[in-house]
């Protein structure tokens, strides 16, 4: 899932881990510095560049990037063992983790875009959020507007105009993902039984 | 959407109808003379073979077929009004006229094929459906095993062994279809708007 920030991403992903329990969270490592209020190992896990570097060269990341200066990524492990056990995982990653995800998962990969529904919205959860300078905000509203720009690139699109309606239409996404023939790994046994049994 | 008779398409397609104004049903032509019950113009145009194989010339026919010596197909024309004023159509046929749509209509069909739970509950649904001989029910069990044998050939598959959790599933596919970012076509002109307001 990705989306501008200000256009409800983090409500977003919250209300579908909490209303589904089929899927958990991915936690990026980071190392930036941990903003006020942010827990390490449920926000992010914040480490050292030197293990950054690390994990980078034991090829323990599904993907990475440098975002103006500070290394985010995707931990393999937790995904892989997650999959394992027919679990569901949930990315809140920017386009680019997108689309280095989108290489090393192929079609395992579902990509959500979030839009907000005007810019006025997006300008006023900016603003509400933090109390920061207006040429603060004038950056962020330029970063979300080359996040915007990748949208073509996703999968599904869903409008955030109403919390509770966006919601629903992401839950329906992941239901109906789910039901793909594809994805559906038992049902070549089931069906056979079926067969057997007319 | 295709599934053995019995297995619970046509409640699914009726709830479906019912709970979705945007989606309206096709209504198949068809040669063979009408079932007790049956309505013309609702469960089918029953029409005459001559008048079948006008429509055909015609190419008035986006797909065709003959069942058991009886002739069944999908007028062109309903489907292209309905579609071009941005309604979707839902298609209730076997796997020969899936396989035809899917030619005449690509990457535009969603393809969804309903299992019944097991082999018992197809054959008690078909025996209570009507007081057949047991060598009718026998001959239709076979049929069934001949349409379930298609089920690789779907997108979606929905076991329906609780209707109201079936039907919530069919809900799901149709709402996260909608959202795929190709069928979305306001959405090119809808970013643009929002970018220009950054």
């Amino acid at each position: 899932m990705s989306s501008p920030s200000g256009a409800g991403k983090t409500t977003l992903s919250r209300k579908l881990i909490e209303a589904d329990n089929n899927i958990a969270m991915s936690i990026s490592v980071t190392t930036r510095k941990p903003r006020p209020g942010e827990v390490d190992g449920k926000d992010y896990y914040f480490i050292s560049i030197e293990k950054f570097e690390s994990m980078i060269a034991a090829k323990e990341l599904l993907e990475w990037a440098n975002v103006f200066g500070n290394l985010y990524g995707t931990p393999r492990k937790p995904v892989e063992d997650a999959l394992a056990r027919g679990r569901d995982v949930l990315f809140d990653i920017d386009w680019q983790g997108t689309q280095q995800l989108a290489q090393a998962m192929e079609d395992d990969l579902v990509r959500l875009f979030i839009l907000p529904p005007n810019a006025d919205a997006l300008r006023t959860r900016l603003i509400g959020r933090n109390q920061d300078a207006s040429n603060v905000i004038a950056k962020r509203m330029a970063e979300a507007g080359r996040e915007i720009s990748h949208w073509p690139e996703y999968d599904y699109v869903v409008v955030n105009e109403n919390v509770d309606e966006a919601h629903k239409e992401v839950v329906a996404i992941l239901m109906a993902e789910r039901l793909k023939r594809r994805r559906q790994l038992g049902l070549t046994d089931f069906v056979r039984g079926l067969m057997t049994g007319l």
